[in-house]
């Protein structure tokens, strides 16, 4: 029988994760028994589980071995939905309902505080030197799973003392009383960036220094152009598909 | 003086890449002089030139050494604004449009054949099993930098014996050709998603495994709902910045 490549072991594991022979959370066998399975040698599993970790589907954490981090199937963020009124009537929200799409269970952890935001968005928000926003960051889970850091940004001249304070927003959660505080958002503008996570990222989303982060800037603005809302949204490419439609006039 | 680590190394390198010290296909200088200048091992160099790489600020090929990749900014792909009827009046399109922004030259390559396009473009076209569409295959340079791989494929049911399967598509592009034919495009779906590159797509834009392509899914349809072209395009993450804006209804 011909050697195997790298790139067959890779096919041939990737097959086993997603018929479930090996689960999220399960360790892979360690390289020496690869090695065997696939009469190769380490250097050749080596270069599998390489191409695995870069498409998402295994992580290799010092210690404890390689673990399967796939999903079933991509968690699908749909831009142009998600911030509808329609979806902000539940009284979960859009990360809620995409997660539960999969089949998994979204989870959330809340931490609001004053603070003065990074320079990119303190511009966004037109924002004087020094000058403090209202910070809402939120660490989000599927299942156990770690899958974004989001911290949305209100500048505290509108935020102050307000129900954007608490901690539980309440149905249609902040864009819903942000436009009841009279600063209805009727603009959204996103741009999309990929690194590599820094270290406390790849920390929280158990990632290794060789994957990737989607960083989403999203911009929500009122009638008059005005920017109210500035959010950072940080997710691992491999979790995520990102999708967007509208309609164009006829050429 | 203490020393420096690998991070404090990559961000005085991106400093002098960014400051123009090393320009855009410069080579830089062998780990042993660098691990000299900064006093440090050839391990934490490595490191340093691996955070860099992720980034996509440099690129090493073996033989080669490791040359600066780095664009001077990000090229910023406005999805509303490039098929907009407007950005098609140009002849050049919105890719040229999108490379001028950054004081670089655009340059394409096209090629036009009749194939059975890949499983996933046959299911959204609404392709029987083996039946042909047109592909336009472009590939993209911003001065002599390979930015992009782009594959359109349109039903040869509408494209067969047309201007379609020529070469140059004169003003206004496909979008305006297919129009003219009776398939007006008034809705855009996209999906983005992430991955390494394959052995090809790394081959042409000068790509190393551990560096991430997005691929675009686009999708025009019909007012009848009928996607009559799919693309699928390809950019190396480090050098594109995706931007989308839309209008929502007041929450």
């Amino acid at each position: 029988m011909p050697r195997l490549s790298y790139l067959d072991i890779a096919a041939i594991l990737r097959d086993e994760i997603e018929r479930g022979v090996y689960r999220h959370g399960d360790t892979l066998p360690p390289e020496p028994v690869l090695a065997e399975r696939f009469e190769t040698t380490r250097a050749t599993i080596n270069n599998a589980l390489r191409v695995l970790r870069g498409e998402g589907c295994i992580a290799t954490h010092r210690g404890r071995g390689t673990t399967v981090t796939a999903l079933t199937r991509r968690i699908r963020r749909s831009a142009m939905t998600r911030y509808r009124p329609e979806a902000l009537q539940t009284s979960t929200g859009p990360f809620d309902y995409e997660v539960r799409q999969l089949g998994m269970s979204p989870r959330s952890e809340v931490t609001v505080s004053r603070v003065v935001p990074p320079a990119e968005i303190a511009e966004i928000l037109k924002l004087d030197e020094g000058e403090q926003a209202v910070q809402r960051a939120r660490r989000m889970f599927a299942d156990d799973t770690p899958v974004m850091i989001a911290s949305s940004y209100i500048p505290l001249s509108i935020a102050a003392d307000t129900v954007l304070e608490q901690e539980q927003q309440g149905p249609g959660g902040m864009i819903r009383r942000l436009a009841e505080l009279g600063h209805a958002q009727v603009h959204m503008d996103e741009s999309v960036t990929v690194r590599p996570p820094n270290d406390d990222e790849a920390d929280f989303l158990r990632m290794s220094s060789d994957q990737r982060v989607y960083v989403i800037l999203h911009i929500g603005r009122t009638a008059e152009g005005t920017a109210v809302e500035a959010a950072q949204q940080i997710m691992p490419t491999h979790y995520w598909q990102l999708d967007y439609s509208w309609d164009v006039e006829p050429a």
